[in-house]
């Protein structure tokens, strides 16, 4: 539902196609959302059928303009935001955001586990740690939004690292957590006493 | 998809009909997963159809054993984990966890937002910091994974705590990145001429 209004703002920035909306997507929004492309073809739909897009028209015989065909031949669409569409877009950025739940299969993992599977969740710690280093090893070097604010840069691009520094603060602090965790779980990996057994 | 997991997981501990599972899915994986109640019947039916798992019959005449009955009158299957099925979720266990996307509402009004958006922007950041302060109070006063550790706690408490402290890590992360962004949006509210307008 969110990425139909992200659409919606990706055109009210400037006209777009498919395709070009899943870049733009990407390069403002970054990778933590994990973009499935599908869901911007999608939204396009259901916002033109909603009136909030149109497909921009030559105007001569009301044929949309298109840009480049497709592998398969088909005419790409030019998009655009109807006036509708721009009102929709600004009444969805001042309403209030729920938090988004929070649903990470190694949680699943540990709450449904059982004590003869601690070695094998100390190691998916460890993989998962790893994982977070690696994602997070992309953003380093990155510029901070307080370096951007020193160089007059737009706003556009201090609301991205913005984007991209939330992502850094969940990594870092996963990482912690695990780490937590897993000296945690050696700890009783080697006094099983600790533990006691379910009645 | 992992909901499934967690569904068989649940019966493997002990048999359990569809409301009994979602209030001990809740219990044990904790608030932070906001679940619908809707996923855990589809996910019944789709192990029930991978033969994971099947209802408890009586032995005597094959009926399915059932528990009080729902409001509306239709009876309460009891299910239980097939062999299979144990198998199924130790296999699960170990296999490698992806990370979960990222995907807060905020972060997309952040991204797709413009510089006339700033002081709603702000006011967006207190709200979101107000939500995460709320349930991060409901967090306060309970155990930590340590304090369980030393007074001889079962594995499944230990382990609900160490999901819980992943929330609570999240938020936290959430609320110094919150401060962070909105101090850097007041300062820019205030000096407008450092940000360079889009060519």
């Amino acid at each position: 539902m969110s990425v139909k209004y992200a659409v919606l703002g990706l055109l009210a920035q400037r006209r777009g196609y498919g395709y070009d909306l899943v870049q733009r997507f990407e390069e403002q929004v970054g990778p933590a959302w994990q973009l499935n492309a599908g869901a911007i073809y999608v939204a396009l739909d259901k916002l033109e059928q909603e009136g909030l897009v149109r497909p921009v028209t030559s105007g001569q015989n009301g044929a949309p303009i298109t840009r480049r065909r497709t592998a398969r031949g088909a005419p790409r669409v030019i998009y655009e935001a109807t006036p509708e569409g721009l009102e929709r877009f600004e009444d969805w950025m001042t309403t209030r955001s729920a938090m988004s739940p929070l649903r990470e299969e190694l949680h699943l993992k540990l709450a449904l586990s059982r004590p003869h599977n601690l070695p094998r969740l100390i190691e998916l710690t460890y993989e998962q740690e790893e994982a977070c280093l690696e994602r997070l090893e992309q953003y380093l070097g990155g510029s901070s939004f307080d370096d951007l604010l020193a160089s007059a840069q737009p706003w556009s691009a201090v609301a991205s690292v913005m984007v991209r520094d939330a992502e850094i603060a969940h990594l870092q602090a996963t990482v912690e957590w695990l780490r937590r965790i897993r000296e945690a779980m050696r700890w009783l990996e080697e006094r099983p006493e600790a533990l006691r057994s379910r009645a």
